[in-house]
């Protein structure tokens, strides 16, 4: 469908930094045809009245579970082992395929609403989350975890070869789907390895949580003399394109290594405080040349999918780790949650800025609300200052799956529905 | 005007920690009649159907600078001098009362939107803030701020004399005035110790910043030898009721000295991370007894005044310095917001929990977003994943001041216009 986006102030990236530029936004075959000004005789079929509006790249939430959303809440404020044992893995084991499905839906209708249009995932029944996508109309990546010490870990590899089969010809390419092992501390190094290759044979990256707790790389110092980093690097697991979630807990060494690998970091700093691991040292990583990109985590562990919200975190707690409020500005941060996340899933070339040529993913900020008065600046203003409520219109792949704030390809009510019954089911005790 | 808050989820505080009870929630004469079931005969103007919500509290702001709303994300990411002289200061002294009261009611209508009902003010022209509020139906408290170093002290002095006398019987009693010297850093010793006796001959609070950066207390270790706090205490400024915002950089003995002095903590996260200052051990200040409430601070250092994403931060900075889940828990944070709010300002009696006899200063929170769903605990709902879009009702002394996001005292349309007139007089340059 043709679409114009008219009167937008419009975010672009140049060398100089972020600038703005009043004007349209053409859209046609899902592409972004024109910038500034609709070329000639261009009919748009819908138009989009985007004065007063900001018009952005979608956001790019690089690690997260969605099907979790069906826990949000359930147990929080809790000490991480006793967490998991008696709180999430028992009720994660009663999960079915269509929970799964429903779960991934709310989250998606989440993602939507607060400006997110591609996503990287990690969970079970990923063909579940996939599906979800594919109907949703957003974009992403989908990855069944893997773990070899509790489970059948070949069989679980041919199924991860079989959803990239499936999904990759699939869904107008929308869908993407990596190898993700859990963990260096619940895989192998044999099965870690074995991961790798297949990651590599497929041509997709590797997701994977790397040095999230201090406790783990402390048991990783036990058992291998090295941290986990280190290990990787030395099971070569590195040598592929490896997308590592976390890095809080590293060493100079360790960031010396990511770095040298070209490993993109992807920093979830909601989660990794909540969970009371502490803070990734992201400045130091950025400055040694790492890809870092933003993730919400899952929603059992935010417990919020809002990228926004994760945007002023980044900033705010990157400024009061160095004493110094120069660190991590609003420019900084919107490029790691756009632009350096595209990077980070391998489709800079498709999407993650707004330019002539790349798809069509876009997002329209209201300026109005009164949170956001008077705008002195438009980037410092969605990143300190903007709320979900803000995004008025998504648009993925060139179609609108929010417009005024309405989803046009989620019926919520209906999805919530759904939602309440399998929460209710499986946290029955 | 008669109220009946129809099946509502209501908040209660009990020994035990936060409890639900389903119910209605009567209110009469600006007060809370009765919680649970309605009196027999009670016959209400106004039915408020709030099936699907939760009825809490209403959140109270303890430290902020409402007028500053003008400048938000004029100047972020700076260095704090340079912001302060070269952006913040310059535009500040062009300010007029008008600015002032316009600015106020922008931050006032993003308080009753994100469920504030309640705010402790401290700025220049604090008659004007003093009259949006009264305009508006928000409670609030208001300070001028006193400096004696740039100014002249005692007149400011007489002027917080006459801004008591003025607002103390006025607006139902929903305004109180405190003393405000700045910070001991630009109050000499002699007006801090003149404010102190002020404030305790009016029988209010004294309301400073205090501890705020690393360099403040190294200066006044430099020339007074004695950290602020210390400063302050043998100065014998404590002796009055003292409400201190910041105390980022407090020693275990200032620590030990605000809690043997009853000194009241103000603590602003979010400001205290853009800033660059750090964080403050609030949960070492809690186990030694201080009462410590949450402030946004200005829209200038934050850039919101959004009690929900202070919230939240709280507990998520809480947890990630201490490295442990289990701090700040969303019980915690709920207190903090709403009771040591009230207890801070001195009118726990009268606000700051849904008791039968208290003020009617309640909020409805809709608790069937997309981002909210499933709701399997309304504490943590509340406080990890509640947006300020999720405050449906605000009721402020037994007013409606926001029904199903509707302003009802503010034309917000109006007051956009003002302020953006204000913004481009005093940012011309
Ligand atoms: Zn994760
Ligand atoms: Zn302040």
């Amino acid at each position: 469908m043709k679409i114009l986006v008219e009167k937008a102030n419009i975010m672009l990236f140049t060398a100089a930094g972020i600038e703005f530029v009043k004007g349209d936004i053409a859209i046609e075959g899902g592409k972004i045809k024109s910038i500034g000004k609709a070329p000639e005789g261009f009919t748009a079929v819908k138009k989009i009245d985007a004065r007063g509006m900001m018009a952005m790249p979608g956001l790019i939430n690089t690690h997260t579970h969605l099907p979790m959303s069906l826990l949000r809440n359930y147990a929080d404020d809790m000490p991480l082992m006793e967490w998991l044992e008696k709180k999430v893995w028992p009720v994660e084991a009663r999960l079915s395929e269509e929970d799964i499905y429903w779960g991934s839906m709310l989250s998606i209708a989440e993602l939507i609403m607060s400006g997110t249009t591609c996503f990287n995932d990690m969970y079970e029944f990923a063909d579940s989350v996939a599906q979800a996508a594919a109907d949703s109309g957003i974009r992403g990546f989908v990855a069944n975890t893997l773990f070899d010490r509790t489970r059948d870990g070949d069989r679980e590899l041919s199924k991860t070869a079989d959803l990239f089969h499936k999904w990759s010809k699939n869904a107008d390419g929308r869908i993407g789907v990596m190898v993700a092992p859990h963990a260096p501390y619940t895989c192998s190094d044999d099965y870690l390895i074995e991961a790798s290759k297949l990651a590599s044979e497929l041509g997709t990256g590797l997701h994977i949580h790397l040095s999230e707790s201090r406790s783990e790389v402390e048991e990783s110092i036990r058992r291998n003399k090295k941290t986990p980093v280190r290990h990787m690097q030395e099971l070569g697991i590195f040598e592929g394109r490896t997308l590592a979630a976390h890095c809080v807990h590293v060493t100079g060494e360790d960031i010396d290594l990511l770095s040298q690998n070209n490993v993109c970091v992807l920093n979830n700093p909601a989660s990794n405080l909540k969970l009371g691991n502490g803070f990734a040292p992201i400045e130091a990583m950025l400055q040694k040349g790492i890809c870092v990109s933003l993730g919400t985590d899952g929603a059992c562990s935010n417990n919020s999918q809002n990228m926004l919200e994760e945007m002023k975190l980044a900033a705010l707690i990157n400024k009061g780790i160095a004493e110094n409020p120069q660190a991590m500005g609003a420019e900084k941060v919107i490029k790691m949650a756009t632009l350096s996340g595209a990077k980070t899933l391998g489709i800079a070339g498709l999407t993650g800025s707004l330019e002539e040529g790349k798809a069509a993913d876009i997002i329209l900020v209201d300026m109005g609300a009164a949170h956001m008065q008077p705008v002195h600046n438009m980037s410092s203003a969605v990143v300190y200052s903007a709320q979900a409520v803000d995004v008025d219109t998504v648009i993925v792949n060139g179609k609108i799956l929010m417009e005024n704030r309405m989803l046009t390809t989620i019926n919520l009510e209906y999805i919530k529905k759904k939602v309440l019954e399998s929460a209710c089911r499986i946290t029955r005790v």
